[in-house]
């Protein structure tokens, strides 16, 4: 367990009191080295890269680069010039030539890349192990799965070895490993982040995604990184989601219905989240309004069950038809599935989601945020050996609905279970309302009174001006 | 020829000076048998009905009910209940349990339905002819195709026979034969009219459109029609699109550059068009601007040789699959070869259309409206029997990317090609600017300075009061 989390406010007063970047990047590969994790890191940059990154960014700077000397790792199917991308597929392997919009938005900001990070193959499962490269392993539990797709960045960031990492979220990818590791994962409303350079999914849900240690830290990157890009056609106007926001003194949250509590009967699970609707409580004028969450999981049904398959068969469609063998087993039998779909079906599938999608929005009459569970119960490494698809199902229970109702949401850390493995709580709302979302779960992250990730380190206050640093502090931020 | 055009100004000043309902609905049976065609409903509602419809009325009200006693028709594509819907396919018939939710909205506001109109089956087509029941005669030269698929609507305005019809339009059916019979056709923004109670065609696409004799009353029938029906869920808010508008001063214009104007070798239509840009440019501050047609003749034709077609096979599938002998040999033969297409290919023209989507979005930075031709030049019925398809796809040259990047429209009639055939010009603007192009299309029928429809009838000067009826005139208007 890290003893201090590299949060940005505590990195900048480290740099403000003298500390130089080459030392931080050389905390982060000692940190690194502590938690032994191989699986964390498909393509690590060499320590002396990241340095030289470090040394180049001239003089100390926040003003004007926001995220100046910043260590942080990208999800390996995202671009970076130089840099091999194999969204986990070996075969897939090539050198990008370009950085991705978003990636380069953070090196523009002062952020120090130090490297690419561990997936489900494809970005695609939500266990975060469906991986020919060793997983990563779960920062508080190895029995458990990490979580995924986007594993190694989530891990990254609660082991403390960088304050932020990009995923991606598709199905819930950028949540559920947030949730599992006791990490902020928030996912924007989309096309508010340029999918340019991203290896598609579904490109009509995909999303770019900010993992953190705390919810101000998230928005702050998901900040720098929210600028449209006209060369890239899902993008959109990001205005409105870049809004700051407070938190309403009359605002209405939702919450699942009896039928809607889905912890596979994990007393554990149930007990943590009723204990994050306490805190919730006490940051609410009104009582949160049970809701009716069917119209929501048959929207989450779709996703695997109904013709979106097909994008993630058109995204890899030449490895599909030409070199099945080289996927992986769980990968290859999933994405195959989508030759049974007609185009009639597709367009068949999007009116039933349209129909289910007008089902809600008489919700979002009555609510202005929808609290759930991120997700329903720890999985654990043997329950996928023995089925690789039942427990990955599961565990989108609570965020496969949210792309494909182009909401947006974000996972934030509430109070453990009873086992000391972590819970989370994940809040949604209509696209556009990232500020609001930010807001409550910056709240809600202090109110659960636990650390950040798997550390020693509490939660600052929302909105407390980060303290002066001592010098053992910039000793501990230094050495991690 | 009719000599009045009964426009709804004019009927209601019959009404104010006297004239009952049953009298009109008389003069439209009256007016009907001179017209003598017999392709134009394929369901008439008896005079006596139509007469007790008038009946039951009440006192004229049209402060309440701004549609009292103004006959009507519907295209048959369209429910009403109680009557049949074929949609052109007599082995579809059947009898309609509910009335469609805008034609509800157009009986409630105290309009009189006639009849269900012939129809390209299943609205597949632009030529109007594609139906086993006898085609309707276009309106000024039954050599030329009356155009489609909403033929029987866009004739029986032109005719005079009622001052309005609802056709549908999804790649130009609302349009097209307006063109081709000098009416106006407003095909609005998608989702302000309910599509409840539509045959669907491509669901993702289908709009109800209105045929009328002005633009004043085009725009008059779809503000009664344009209500938001929370049941569909195609259905928008439909604010924006009613709001009135003037012209702006500085309204910037678009037209086809050199290479975007396309007349198929007519040197006529060729004429017309700029004799119609010459209008325009009487309203207009400014010289219009050529425009790259490119991306927008890409768009178009993903309608026919992409996925889309599957929304067509999807909206029959059960026909097509169970008893495809009882389809017209050419909606057979299109709608079959949707069969070709994935769901994989389906998302893959999604993705195409928002490329081609985000490149036409520069346009509409440079220019508010885009000015087109409402159809390259006339085509026979003998083209058609010896090529069913190509002059087909030919009228939809200035229409199909329309409805597919969500535009709005309007074809409204311009001055005559020399050989006395209507031309007609369209009007384009992005999603919920319907009333500024009501505003410039009422100028430019005003200053085309032609009849309405096939009628001795000039246009009334935009905003025009209506004028107090004469004895004469009422006797013109109820005898048709």
């Amino acid at each position: 367990m890290v003893t201090d989390f590299p949060t940005i406010a505590r990195l900048h007063a480290a740099y403000a009191a003298g500390a130089t970047p080459e030392e931080i990047v050389a905390g982060v590969y000692g940190r690194l080295a502590v938690v032994d994790d191989p699986g964390i890191f498909i393509t690590l940059v060499p320590e002396a890269e990241a340095k030289a990154a470090a040394a180049a960014l001239g003089p100390y700077d926040p003003d004007t680069k926001p995220l100046w000397g910043v260590p942080f790792a990208v999800k390996d199917n995202i671009d970076v010039a130089g840099l091999p991308t194999t969204a986990a597929c070996p075969a897939f392997e090539h050198t990008a030539e370009e950085t991705a919009f978003a990636v380069q938005r953070l090196l523009d900001a002062g952020a120090i890349l130090i490297g690419k990070t561990n997936l489900d193959q494809f970005a695609m499962g939500l266990v975060g192990v469906r991986s020919p490269y060793p997983p990563p392993r779960n920062a508080f539990d190895p029995a458990i799965v990490p979580g995924g797709s986007s594993s190694g960045s989530a891990v990254c960031v609660a082991q403390g070895v960088v304050p932020f990492a990009l995923g991606t979220d598709t199905a819930g990818s950028g949540r559920v490993p947030a949730g599992l590791n006791n990490v902020v994962g928030l996912k924007p409303s989309l096309g508010t982040l340029s999918s340019h350079g991203v290896v598609p999914a579904c490109q009509t849900l995909d999303t770019i995604s900010v993992f953190a240690g705390t919810v101000a830290d998230a928005e702050a990157v998901y900040r720098v990184m929210s600028v449209f890009n006209p060369a890239d056609p899902w993008s959109r106007d990001p205005s409105a989601s870049r809004r700051p926001s407070a938190v309403p003194p009359g605002l209405r949250v939702g919450v699942p219905d009896a039928a809607g509590r889905q912890f596979g009967g994990d007393a554990l699970s149930e007990a943590a989240f009723d204990a994050a609707l306490e805190d919730l409580q006490g940051q609410l004028a009104t009582a949160p309004t049970p809701v009716d969450m069917a119209p929501f999981f048959a929207v989450a049904s779709l996703l695997y069950t109904g013709p979106w398959i097909a994008e993630r068969y058109q995204a890899i469609r030449a490895i599909v038809e030409q070199r099945p063998e080289v996927l992986h087993p769980t990968t290859r039998q999933i994405v195959q599935g989508a030759s049974a779909y007609s185009a009639a079906d597709a367009f068949a599938g999007l009116y039933q989601l349209k129909d289910l999608a007008r089902q809600t929005e008489a919700l979002w009459n009555a609510v202005d945020v929808l609290a759930v569970p991120t997700y329903p119960r720890p999985r654990s490494v043997a329950d996928l050996a023995a089925d690789p698809i039942g427990p990955n199902s599961e565990l989108g229970t609570y965020t496969n609905f949210v792309n494909l109702l182009d909401l947006c949401a974000i996972a934030v850390p509430s109070r453990f279970r009873a086992d000391g493995f972590p819970a989370g709580l994940t809040l949604i709302a209509p696209r556009g309302r990232d500020g609001l979302l930010s807001a409550l779960a910056a709240r809600l992250q202090a109110a659960a009174d636990i650390p950040i990730g798997h550390s020693q380190t509490p939660v600052p206050a929302p909105g407390a001006a980060p303290e002066r640093a001592t010098d053992d502090e910039i000793e501990l931020v230094v050495v991690g």
